[in-house]
């Protein structure tokens, strides 16, 4: 059996998380669900949106996706109850998950459209506290907390991190690329304060793809081309950090990119690496001469569900910055057939490799070691 | 010794290639080089460019590179003079070349910006016309003839192609992606006709980094990024035409992609197949069920300078599909030692992979067999 730890799950949020945690002269502007027109919709000062649990599929048949859950009660309770979750992901063989919001945005980009920042941010230490007491609370040993923060303005997005860490959270949920959002870049000092933060604490900032996607073209407008392609925007904003300051005036920051898969890393170095040497004198960068595959190899960790090729390339890389991921509860997700997929996606693959990748890489990352007593009460040899 | 065929290299346009080739009464309006604050531009009815020569950096040491020609002597001969090109190439092993446009950009897509189309139309013909009887007329064994087209009219480009073909070209210089510049993009059948006229005419449809990119980014405006990350663009755009109607409507279409290298191609196909198995039916891709990794080894073709690890997965899709590339006179060529560098980069592939990939599948796949009399007079064993 797999001993599994899952760096990238997503939570569907149920209907309380913010409406319980302010005061009640604000629970009408705060993300709530109201009843419309037979379905379920969260709706908040400045927006609304129409899916509830958007690709939220785990556990029905292929044939039947498509159709965005509406209501609750169209998808599996895993999907926002964490008692329900935990019962899932341990009988799968999943003893840790880290898992990412979706009504929030990745990084909690959302909260940035909202006309009252004030508000905004209110709503960020809402989901914070939700993550911590209720998510992780129903299964401490279980759920990795994994905190969002103000994406608009440093110096919130530090106070509030810096907040998180004393209340105990493992990760960030951050972008991969603020620049996409108009943001400022990897390539400015803007960031310094969050990442230095990060730095000092050991805190991962994970990066799950799609978290700051460049302006989506016509032909974005394909499902199957954002699906199928999805990787490229990793592969963008990975080699876009390697070649920025970020990684080399930090040099223990810790980066980590979700869903974004593996096998095309060494051909990403490989690229970065030539093009380092050949331009980086007229572009000044031969003063701070770290190549791009020191820095992925030091500082980046990327994430994988099922990849037999990525796998067998992964020499070509560092086995040790190799993730397993679960995706529960969206499409990719092989729940709940996840020890069948594992079988055969590490089939060739020696075990002390297998230890590190499926759990021992993202014990010592997240610094959250695996439970005891959890395998012990639910792992079958 | 390496015999090479190079299905990537630049032309920097001579000052003549439009005023020789239109009346008289035209001459101010199409481009054309004046002299101006001691630099040379091309200057026409409704723009200029500043660059000459852009990325002209061939036979330079890299720490010079950078400040872009400005004028034609500051530039080897090679990069505009086609008798100086073929003895370049010629010294280097390198028996045959496919040229891309510089001033038109890729596909010739600059010529959309022309306020007057007629005139426009009538730039694309010169460019051509130039290609034809200028460029390759001054060494036809050696130099493979590409046609670019207006971009922005499907029955024009069909129109300027098919005179092309009647007039010998081998290749078609086409857009990764019209969708990024605002066209109909390939989930579309807009192009439909153009592609028929290529399939039929068993024409290469060749797709150059860059000839269509999505909107710049801010990091994009910082140089190594676009750099080290440009081969991102190739698989995002590659596997856009893999789930596309494309190459199943035209099941014999062939599409080169130009400059994106090969080392990610395989961990894109196990992408593709992964999600179109899981979404094709939701998607309603069911019916027409060719998975993107078949397409991709069927009808397209990767191109590679110097990739020691990507050519390490070569057995993981398909060796005859691979093609080397000089990159004359770009920043990524490994002129004038072509020869050192194919040295270190096939030191490990067997003799009948080395003839496919450096010669064998270019010469099929453009119908433009090596001339012996060329190999005999130049080359070395």
């Amino acid at each position: 059996m797999f001993t599994l730890f899952s760096v990238d799950d997503h939570i569907v949020e149920p209907p309380g998380v913010w409406v319980d945690r302010v005061p009640a002269a604000l629970r009408d502007r705060v993300p709530h669900v109201v009843e419309r027109d037979g379905r379920q919709m969260w709706v908040w000062d400045g927006g609304q949106e129409p899916t509830m649990g958007l690709n939220a599929v785990a556990g029905k048949p292929i044939e039947t996706w498509g159709a965005e859950p509406t209501r609750f009660e169209d998808m599996i309770p895993g999907c926002y109850d964490p008692h329900e979750r935990a019962k899932d992901l341990l009988s799968n063989g999943i003893f840790a998950s880290v898992a990412f919001p979706t009504l929030p945005g990745f990084a909690g980009r959302k909260f940035q459209t909202f006309p009252d920042k004030d508000l905004a941010v209110l709503c960020v230490q809402a989901w914070n506290d939700f993550m911590i007491d209720e998510w992780c609370g129903a299964q401490p040993d279980l759920f990795v907390p994994m905190s969002i923060a103000p994406v608009w303005d440093v110096e919130l997005a530090v106070a509030e991190t810096r907040r998180m860490i004393e209340r105990g959270t493992k990760a960030l949920c951050w972008m991969e690329d603020p620049a996409n959002l108009g943001l400022p870049g990897y390539h400015t000092d803007y960031w310094h304060p969050l990442f230095a933060l990060c730095e000092d604490a050991g805190l991962p900032v994970c990066m799950h793809i799609g978290g700051a996607l460049p302006s989506v073209t016509l032909d974005g407008t394909v499902p199957m081309v954002e699906i199928a392609a999805a990787f490229a925007h990793a592969a963008r904003s990975s080699v876009n950090m390697m070649v920025s300051p970020i990684p080399r005036v930090f040099p223990d920051i810790k980066l980590v990119w979700s869903e974004g898969g593996i096998g095309w890393i060494t051909a990403a170095l490989e690229r970065a690496d030539r093009q380092w040497e050949r331009h980086k004198y007229w572009t000044h960068l031969d003063e701070v001469d770290v190549l791009p595959s020191a820095v992925a190899k030091r500082n980046m960790w990327f994430c994988m569900i099922e990849e037999p090729l990525g796998l067998q390339y992964r020499h070509d890389f560092v086995v040790d910055h190799i993730l397993w991921e679960s995706d529960y509860p969206h499409a990719d997700t092989p729940f709940p057939h996840t020890q069948a997929a594992c079988k055969a996606l590490f089939e060739r693959v020696p075990q002390e490799e297998i230890d590190a990748i499926t759990h021992g890489n993202a014990e010592a990352l997240f610094g959250f070691p695996l439970s005891a007593a959890l395998i012990s009460r639910y792992g079958v040899n």
